[in-house]
């Protein structure tokens, strides 16, 4: 009951574990005998429609598993959202190369453009799997428990702010850093994981979730540097005011859209640098820093979370299964189960196709400037034990001349 | 032979393994019992000046082994540069709780207030050793191979833009990243670590040893990206003109100084911005983001190396056995024996104290945009092994249709 070939692409952003979801498709993939050849599609849909692929099937174990473990899309990505016309090319270049299932590693995005190779097929009566795997560091994905690279990234930003916590308790100021995520406010969130001590940072919290208000921040920044004599906070890239605008927009004069008509968010400090400017301005606070954690957080060489390495490999691996067994489209979805453990479930590509998941109100504190304890029990067991730190716990020395 | 009590501070831009340095001081002066107590001021000479110590005798053994695995500068840290007025009090203060013995963890300008101490006392008359633990990110020490903190910073780096390009390589276009380090570019250097395969990035490498020219960095630029299609580009934040001006200054309206007199480098997105902008605005092209690695490289929990919190631990031992065995004041500077091993020599103040080492010639390309293989040559023990990445081998399918 042979399949033809089979090809895999990667779409959207990279993960630190999205070769592990290629790594894992690819050698369930040999293991059936009904598979003729695995492509892979180089920078995602483009690749298809230039017809530029190779040969996975050629491509060694031991190498397989280097790239496993190595961060970002192996095959090359794509920020292409096809239309109609686009995929009718990427569907005459399957039927052209006898490509019976069709696997894209990626987020809404990636999982919308199988939707619609999908239904072109069957206007055409072909016989094409489609398949979508699930990646994204924003953890937006309906249906999902949470999403492959999210944990990793999660896991980064934690150490990132527990690293700039222990630095603001050293050198006391006010530290802001940008944390990426334009709808959803999982990873600005995953800050929270970075406390052990009551006073530590980060202090505030700023999620999309949540209209904000540059007043109602300096107030909480305020608050917060009079009673602790510094703050960190942590702000979510996609903030915006109530009537929905990014913050960011009101100091670029001229903002930059990707092919989605998506304002360009990261790979710029001025978000914040606004923020900093602004508490300088208004609170007259001499030390004030900030940050944005840029592309290093989906990226970074060096972190990643076990849990997340794992639940990225089966879910490639899943992902053939089910295809195989089903001849099917679908998504692979990740459901939780007890605590903690995972499962792995296969529903319709319209499930979760186009749409965004965004942070239940459960998990955001009454002021929406926190999360709440029920958030930090979600994240743990996905992230993993971070390293252990500690405080001085010396008695203070009497002083002898009261200076 | 009691010394007497002792004290410790930290001073400056803390680090992920200073308080290895701190550890290793601590537990060695709690084996020797010519030394009655172990002070540690809180947030260096400030503390001091203003009689808040703590007794660090009565720290647990078990509390200062995490400690010395908590980056950041656990007793707190200062920028103050004491002058001759401060340099009194601070006498004063170690005179009335009868120390004997000042280690003062830090970089130069710390090096710098214990020569000054150190003077005071000798003029007064008063029995003081004074004695500098080497510590900075920026590895600009004299007399010192490298000094602790540089590699753990320098293992950021690396990992940082190892993952960058993989990033770059998966979505195309030109990244700059801006790494610290006011006048000297070791840090911005260690990029270059990330590098396995011939086209991998960083491409370009600039640093405050060579006059920065925009022209020349556009240049540069365009060459990259028509040959690769991509460029990946490290920047120290102390890149200046011919002239000596930083390239930040050419921006800020108001520049920050410190008690230094120095403009204040880090905490802003800025300069990385004003150079994607030139980017896009001179090249045309479209996809150019810009990172600033800002506190993360100094501070990050959970990426050190091993070499660096081994070397930073013994620094904090052998300033402890130098002062108790010689009793002088002086600096513990880490010489390099072969390929690879450390030696430990003790040196007077004067060869630190106050001066600032960059990058030999030998270490620098000629056209100033990248550094030699003897940089990293020099820089590869002491990070230790890098996480391994790889890339796909497989071959090109042939095309059928010939879009």
């Amino acid at each position: 009951m042979s399949i033809g070939k089979i090809l895999i692409a990667q779409g959207g952003g990279p993960t630190a574990v999205i070769n592990q979801s290629l790594a894992g498709a690819v050698r369930e993939a040999m293991r059936h005998p009904g598979v003729e050849r695995i492509y892979g599609a180089l920078n995602g849909v483009r690749g298809i429609l230039q017809e530029r692929m190779v040969d996975l099937s050629m491509e060694s174990v031991a190498n397989l598993e280097r790239l496993a473990l190595t961060p970002g899309s192996a095959l090359g990505s794509t920020r292409d959202k096809p239309d109609e016309a686009y995929c009718q090319k990427i569907f005459q270049v399957l039927r052209a190369h006898g490509i019976g299932a069709f696997f894209y590693i990626g987020g809404n995005d990636s999982s919308d453009t199988l939707r619609l190779v999908g239904e072109f097929a069957r206007r055409e009566s072909h016989d094409l799997t489609c398949v979508h795997i699930p990646k994204t560091i924003d953890n937006d994905l309906m249906e999902n428990d949470h999403t492959p690279g999210f944990p990793s990234a999660a896991r980064f930003v934690a150490g990132a702010f527990a690293g700039a916590d222990l630095d603001n308790q050293s050198l006391p100021g006010v530290y802001v850093a940008v944390v990426m995520g334009r709808h959803a406010g999982f990873l600005t969130a995953a800050s929270s994981l970075a406390r052990r001590f009551p006073d530590d940072g980060p202090h505030l919290i700023y999620l999309p979730e949540r209209a904000f208000s540059l007043e109602g921040f300096l107030a909480d920044v305020q608050g917060v540097n009079q009673r602790l004599g510094r703050c960190v906070v942590a702000v979510s890239e996609g903030i915006h005011d109530a009537a929905g605008t990014p913050i960011i927009t009101q100091l670029q004069a001229q903002v930059e859209r990707d092919a989605h008509g998506n304002v360009q968010l990261s790979g710029t400090g001025a978000l914040a640098d606004l923020l900093t400017e602004s508490i300088k301005k208004n609170l007259g606070i001499k030390r004030v820093r900030g940050d944005t954690f840029g592309y290093l957080q989906r990226s970074f060489l060096g972190v990643a979370s076990e849990v997340d390495r794992r639940e990225a490999r089966e879910a490639g691996e899943q992902a053939v299964r089910f295809a195989l067994r089903r001849r099917e489209s679908g998504t692979v979805a990740l459901k939780r189960v007890g605590d903690y453990a995972v499962d792995f479930v296969f529903l319709p590509l319209e499930t979760v196709a186009g749409k965004t998941r965004v942070m239940p109100d459960a998990f955001i504190n009454g002021a929406g400037n926190d999360v709440t304890p029920a958030f930090r029990d979600y994240l743990a067991p996905l992230v993993g034990e971070l390293p252990v730190v500690s405080r001085i716990f010396s008695p203070r020395v009497a002083p002898l001349l009261g200076a």
